[in-house]
């Protein structure tokens, strides 16, 4: 068996290893365009920011040690040109050389990667704008950073560029952030970005949200960045972080399946149309766990697994790849933000029928030194419970939670099941009631009717008629409250409940929405027939109505 | 509905605010022998610790506060001394006052907890000795060391055990710990508790382990423990941590059935065999998640979750508690440990077939600072790959994988759903191959016969007759290695195949498993029949076997 590899980091380098493991005989060829196989494409940003402070270390494997250990023939510096599937050959160049040749091949994998996206603006070929791909990118950007430049603007504000901001700001970089969509992290839901804009912006970076570039000039010497609200931004180096788009030249030229999404199409074999070439990583489109759609997805986790899925089928191992959930983490500073699953605007977007809930619970034990809030979003099916969807941000425990959520979707668990889990509780690792098992009990409440809800989007709209009722303590009514509501705090209420009027809807709400779930029990069962509790309290009526996040 | 209540912790606090939030209507009396109510007690040794440092944050309800928001009728200092299952009432004790009156009830729910055990001792009543249960005894502790004792011997080595060990050798006291098993955490698999040990000691705590404590003397105003072994230990204070029983004195003298573990009867709506009665928490034995059987796992989690239960159960709505698998985890000062579902001893005395791997993971991406390796030990079913059973330790990122695990159980996975998960990775929280991932690649390898292992256990015995290869750098081999290994690294092994013997069995090992899997693939694929390589190598086999752990 011979199997030529195009491409050497995520999947190429997994299906390839893998390849060798389960045959010792195979001739395994990997050809990379770049300088370096098999490194550490996560880590680049916080090179730049001197986190990771050894560059050797975001190099995991050279040609040599792959050798070594797998047998594997692996050339840097080979870019494909072409394939020509009739023949099973592909044509390569090598870089340094510019010699050409044919290599044969009997069974092709392909694992181009994806290629950030560089809009066609006016002045884009400016040489103060840097994009971050491979090891090269990051030495070109921490050159200029070790030169001494001051200033940077970010343009988009998705992970890489949230992780890009943070890094250069360390460096001590004067940062500004460019996001065309009204918010940071343009995948989770609006609400949820709140938090972290505030975090940003507190640690000195200027958020320019719902805005873009239009256009790059050379001011003598220093860099101009026009947005398309009018500002204009002098900066000493600007970073394109606008999102990626899958390498398809390839595929397309050999008339290779593209799909819809515009990946490279495959089967759950992570076979290509042509039975005799495979793709792994984020050059192939996969299916949406929870939409059932076809999606680009460029995710480590995924590009890794699905190389050696890969290398299962080349080698007669019947493997499957199911889906991608769309599992995503990010460092912003001190905070952590991350989903799994549909969003909210995903599932609209897809008419999908769904619930959610908020909660804001403590990353452990309250009494137990070091707690901090996090804040969880919940999507799931109304219906049967199925959960959609997770988001979460916060200080501490919020990747433990995501993936507990994300493997719940794995499972197909519903919000009955996550109330149930047994998870693991000391108090400086979490609570007796996990934020988790406290997501399932909310949901189950809703579900079964013992409770409902109004949100932060239903003021002031839907609430006008009806009176709004905080049931927090006079004093933390005092420091602020939604506008137009009275105060009946919880401890009082039973005894006021005849001061209310059975007439009209009620909207109840505390700080999280624990009290005013309470409130909500008591006056249900006390014949007031149309109440609701503000689902995440004020809270998440902070995050949805942008009020400065201090008063709260 | 009158609904009373014995015990106001854990489970009683849960049921009386669930069942209360259920029905506003409903009388709920609460029942609590002690003084408070919804205490804190996984936080009493942290109080005593100085780590939680306001005793007011352990108390998180009073009676006055749940009288409040939930209109519970709670009442402390109040023991139940019988109870009249004939005329639906319990005799009641105002423990101030010596008052007794008579209580009715149409529902009783019993939660009175499991209680610390006093073996029965030589000198046991030694005033120098104390137990660790509620908030009083924690007070007398603490004011024990606050009046400048400065040396304690801890009696029981499980999780309370090492947390009061801990925090008195926080507090600046000698600290000895005896336990009766040989090994710290006897819950635990042997191998697994060996780093554990080494990190208590580095810490300067004493261990006795396989020994027991014998007697208590009083020597001229000292607390002197004498050991099985013939050791006497002097002592300021010595804390018994040697596990708890539960309470079922009232349940017994009711005539309510008591399972064969000891422990109060309760079917699958936590109802006793009186329909009239429910009981929750530490007191009911549970059915264990993976052997089936009746089982006594007091747990904080459980204890809460069943208390809802009967809430729900109480006012009409249908819910069961399945069971317990025992997720459990503690802090060992800069370590954590933990397990979920059952353990090899637990299979092995059960009699459940089962295959086992061990992997040595970081907690994180390796070229990100701060990532620590954690040891993970898997068991599953070697038929169909069920996850039956996972124990961890390390320094970081142990809570969450722990709990990846415990919901794997709970949702019936197998290892191969294991490596297909999609749990959240950036460079801080994981790898793209996450922990967990990996484990299921092992255990799917093991299944699939791509590898086969042999165990720290089978040394020297079983390699006797074969050759052990150590397939480390010449350097690490030098630095120690199993006696009678041979040094064949990795990377010269191809060349090298000729020199090594086809008829010899050959034991491969490398540190941690993945150098010697390699090495297994390539002797396997080149005619070599009997292979095996050490699961979780040189790592494992140093716990095992208790060599010194600064020699790897």
């Amino acid at each position: 068996m011979k199997i030529v590899i195009i491409g050497g980091v995520a999947g190429g380098a997994s299906a390839a290893a893998r390849a060798r493991r389960l045959d010792e005989k195979a001739e395994i060829i990997v050809l990379e365009r770049g300088k370096h196989v098999s490194f550490a494409n996560c880590g680049l940003p916080y090179h730049i920011g001197g986190i990771i402070e050894d560059r050797d270390d975001l190099i995991l494997q050279t040609p040599h040690s792959l050798k070594a250990s797998l047998n594997l023939d692996v050339r840097v510096g080979h870019e494909v040109t072409g394939i020509d599937r009739t023949k099973h050959t592909v044509t390569v160049k090598e870089l340094e050389t510019g010699r050409s040749y044919i290599e044969p091949y009997e069974k092709l994998v392909l694992c181009p990667g994806a290629s950030p996206i560089t809009p066609p603006l006016p002045g884009i070929d400016h040489p103060s704008i840097l994009v971050l791909r491979n090891i090269d990118d990051m030495d070109k950007i921490k050159a200029k950073i070790d030169a001494g430049v001051t200033s940077a603007v970010v343009i988009g504000g998705g992970y890489i560029g949230i992780e890009m901001a943070e890094n250069l700001s360390g460096r001590g970089l004067e940062v500004e952030l460019v996001e065309m969509v009204d918010q940071l992290i343009p995948p989770l839901d609006r609400e949820m970005a709140r938090e972290l804009e505030n975090h940003v912006t507190a640690h000195g970076i200027r958020l320019h949200l719902g805005t873009a570039a239009t256009a790059f000039r050379d001011i003598s010497g220093k860099l101009s960045v026009e947005l398309k609200n009018g500002e204009l931004l002098k900066t000493d180096l600007a970073i394109l972080c606008v999102g990626v788009r899958p390498e398809t030249q390839l595929a397309k030229q050999a008339g290779l399946k593209i799909g819809s999404c515009g990946g490279i199409k495959v089967n759950s074999q992570m076979q290509t149309s042509d039975p005799d070439i495979y793709a792994a990583g984020d050059a192939v489109e996969v299916v949406d766990t929870i939409t059932g759609l076809p999606a680009l997805i460029p995710l480590a986790g995924p590009a890794n697994r699905q190389g050696r899925i890969v290398a299962d089928n080349l080698m007669g191992i019947a493997s499957k790849y199911t889906s991608t959930q769309g599992t995503a983490i990010v460092k912003v500073f001190d905070m952590t933000a991350g989903m799994t699953g549909a969003t909210e605007k995903t599932l609209k977007r897809t008419g999908i029928k769904f619930c959610k809930i908020y909660i804001h619970p403590s990353s452990h034990a309250g009494y137990y030194p070091g707690a901090t809030p996090m804040h969880i979003k919940l999507l799931f099916d109304p219906d049967n419970g199925l959960v959609l969807g997770a988001q979460i941000t916060g200080f501490d425990g919020v990747d433990k939670r995501l993936d507990v959520f994300a493997i719940a979707i794995r499972a197909g668990m519903t919000v009955y099941d996550l109330k149930d889990l047994e998870l693991a509780y000391a108090p400086p690792y979490g609570s007796a009631k996990d934020p988790v098992n406290m997501a399932g009990f909310v949901a189950e409440n809703l579900l079964k009717g013992n409770v409902e809800f109004w949100y932060a989007e239903d003021y002031p709209g839907k609430t006008k008629d009806g009176l709004i009722i905080d049931v927090r303590g006079p004093q933390e009514f005092e420091s602020w409250h939604i506008p137009g509501a009275a105060n009946m705090p919880l401890g009082k209420l039973r005894k006021q409940l005849t001061e209310l009027s059975k007439a009209k809807s009620i909207y109840l709400y505390c700080k999280v929405g624990f009290r005013s779930y309470l409130a909500y029990r008591i006056l249900k069962q006390n014949g007031f027939k149309s109440v609701a509790t503000l689902a995440g309290g004020s809270m998440t009526f902070f995050c949805y109505h942008n009020t400065k996040i201090n008063k709260l």
